[in-house]
């Protein structure tokens, strides 16, 4: 039996997969377990959509940027806000449905997501290897009309699933003092900031990545390269204007 | 050593606990598991406020509309999309911060979602039980200012943790395949709609949900009386106004 300690501390994110595929009665008790964990007045407004077809990973691949994993893996998983189905079933009764609203798609969020990460632990637990995509909600709109996504769903992350073929290297975690607050928030210090984030800054592979780039410190890399303003107000208006075409009307 | 798939597969939600606190070593370690998960480019834009007082508690409780489980439980945690953390640190290194939009934001939703799932399944396998509540995002605002929230962060769920005090039946959930579609998303007929919710509206608790609220069926008690279309207008509204209040812009 696997001990879900050491799961949680060990786990590695896996972007490399052996070409063994997932079998099809695994796949459905993971995503069953998946489905146990809690969501909003049992509403279930999340859909899964997997995708196993070379066709279609071929599809997926430049909407996630040609990430080498989405057409490495066995198996990927696009989860998605379903208020669909349940507005469904409400016309069906004669009840007004009214879920086309920023709370519902966030709290449809919020269970998409739990029910994401319940998957990822359950399939960790059983050798499997898992990758999340930030990639999904850039380019919403392409996977909504790859996936033949309806009105009221919207794609909000990915998970590449397969058996690993590579053991990477642990990444860091900032201290969980950095973390957590005791009663009510305490904001932070200069001093306070400096010490939370020495450890990341003298990582021998995040002062490579800051020559590699050219830039004066890690915290530049972040902002110049990797997650700069003018890519954040492109895909927030991208995701935005894809979430009133899907039906979700922001006050 | 507990297994992991009993533990999934079993789980409830848990309202009522015994008063036994937790202890300080075991709150770290499940944090420190649930921060070794999956986070977007491991800027791990998120913190937790961790309620044990029960000033504190008092204070909280009517913000989520008083459910009992609030002042019950001995540890509230408020898991919160926090930018102000990483952009304090931006600022120190002459790095263009620009956090304050959209699909940040949403971005930060996942990364916090994931955390407190990881936390709500390392917490179930030692034996604690744990409820989630929607009520931080419907009155976000509240919590802001109890919990002294700066710029940039946004409270997204509360967990209460605790010993069980109870033992409740295990709630339904839809059947996998209302969930899950292969390769590309079909949509539902008239007649699998049916067959989908046929279980959950024939249960009979769901059946006395409908003759309490004197209601025609199950779908018009989550219309007309759990998520009404009025209360998820005001707390949609209320919502959007609260994140360009904390910093995040929308398009």
């Amino acid at each position: 039996m696997i001990n879900i300690n050491e799961i949680l501390k060990g786990r590695k994110t896996i972007r490399k997969y052996t070409n063994k595929t997932i079998p099809t009665t695994l796949l459905n008790d993971l995503l069953e377990k998946a489905c146990r964990s809690s969501n909003t007045g049992n509403m279930q407004t999340y859909s899964v959509v997997a995708t196993t077809s070379e066709e279609m990973k071929e599809k997926l691949s430049p909407i996630h940027f040609n990430q080498s994993a989405i057409t490495n893996a066995p198996l990927l998983l696009t989860f998605c806000v379903d208020f669909n189905r349940f507005t469904e079933w409400c016309k069906l009764r004669n009840a007004d449905a009214a879920y086309g609203n920023f709370q519902s798609f966030i709290g449809g969020v919020v269970d998409t997501i739990i029910v994401a990460q319940t998957f990822a632990i359950a399939a960790e637990a059983e050798g499997l290897g898992i990758c999340y995509f930030g990639t999904t909600t850039y380019n919403a709109a392409s996977i909504v009309e790859t996936l033949h996504l309806p009105r009221l769903v919207v794609p909000i992350t990915t998970l590449t699933v397969g058996y690993p073929d590579e053991d990477p290297k642990q990444t860091d975690r900032l201290a969980l003092n950095a973390i957590l607050h005791q009663e009510t928030y305490r904001n932070y210090t200069a001093t306070q900031i400096n010490d939370i984030y020495r450890e990341k800054e003298e990582l021998s592979e995040n002062m490579a990545f800051v020559e590699e780039n050219k830039k004066e410190n890690l915290a530049q890399v972040f902002t110049d390269v990797r997650y700069t303003r003018e890519n954040n107000e492109i895909f927030s208006k991208a995701f935005s204007d894809l979430l009133k075409r899907q039906g979700f009307i922001f006050n």
